[in-house]
């Protein structure tokens, strides 16, 4: 397809289209013509995942240009080449934590395997700090209800996969980064409706027809 | 207590308590003498839930001012007072959205009740349409999968809301700002996990001592 037929499917703006280009995160068109290239499906797939990667989950160039290069070349390790992916996304530590103690706990509470190196973990335990500080650490009974509800997420999301690697990586880079707003909307709206039901019709609690 | 044993009880230095004095979102110590005043744990507890708000969430003072006004005055309607709280909380979206036909669709499939003011709303509508422009709609499986979860752990936290009015604000505040980073780093982890136990040790799945 022309450029042109780029920006509409892709609903980019040309001079968008090009900055990217130029930028080396989309791959050049085969030359049709001294001014003119050819594009392919791949090139609008592209177009949507840095879009994606940029325009809603904020990333900068160079970890979008990481990322890419992850698809691209994902390696023989497909579940080192994952963990570098997602590791690429925000939140950005200014500091890596040496110690974990509150992270180590709550994982190993949970029964989860983990590589305190892989930046989760030093965002979990910035997280519980916090959480910590304001007077509101996660009880035991807490960390288990929320543990079993989040790992019911995941194993569906891993479950979901798809096998080819380049693919894998880009979903599970877009599965964080895309839905992890969608899962926090959906607690706010749980929690309103799961508050209405105790406050507002107690009479109906555990009847969604009530 | 003295303002300096405030100081050392928050962990906050004087500039800043004195700024949340200046800026009216710390009530004033009862006054001792001329220069001195008398603070109370109700203090220390305020200069808690300001820096969790200001420091962890990154909310402009104004909507702090605004959450603290709703602990403090809750009113008559518990349900109405924990809407206004948790919806002073970021993200904050320019435009108001007029349609939310994904958003609708998705709390119709998992049986909620919904008031589509509410800014999760619309923060929902926001997360589908850009998981759609990136070509990761949710399946009905996928959203099923994740309402159960999510209800789960909507449940969870509402059973454990502390009665008294200003308590409960304060916790429904505070719970949303504080644990969204907690469960985020949690998914990562337990993705890691999961894709740990099928792409490195497929043998020890569903083994937790494997």
């Amino acid at each position: 397809m022309r450029v042109s037929e780029l920006v509409r499917r892709t609903g980019t703006p040309l001079a968008t289209i090009k900055f990217y280009l130029r930028e080396g995160l989309l791959p050049a068109g085969r030359a049709t013509a001294a001014t003119q290239a050819d594009y392919t499906e791949d090139h609008v797939r592209r177009v949507a995942v840095i879009r994606a990667l940029s325009e809603v989950a904020g990333l900068p160039l160079a970890k979008i240009r990481e990322i890419l290069a992850v698809i691209d070349e994902p390696g023989e390790d497909l579940f080192a080449a994952l963990g570098r992916a997602v590791g690429a996304l925000p939140p950005y530590r200014r500091e890596p934590a040496d110690e974990l103690p509150r992270a180590q706990a709550a994982v190993e509470r949970l029964g989860m395997q983990w590589d305190p190196a892989y930046p989760a973990a030093a965002q979990l335990e910035h997280a519980l700090a916090a959480a910590e500080a304001a007077g509101l650490p996660p009880s035991g009974e807490r960390l288990d209800a929320y543990g079993v509800a989040i790992g019911a997420i995941a194993e569906y999301d891993i479950a979901a996969m798809p096998p080819a690697a380049g693919s894998a990586v880009e979903y599970a880079v877009l599965g964080t980064a895309l839905y992890e707003p969608v899962l926090l909307a959906l607690r706010r709206i749980a929690h309103q409706d799961r508050a209405r039901r105790l406050l507002r019709d107690p009479g109906a609690a555990g009847n969604p027809d009530g």
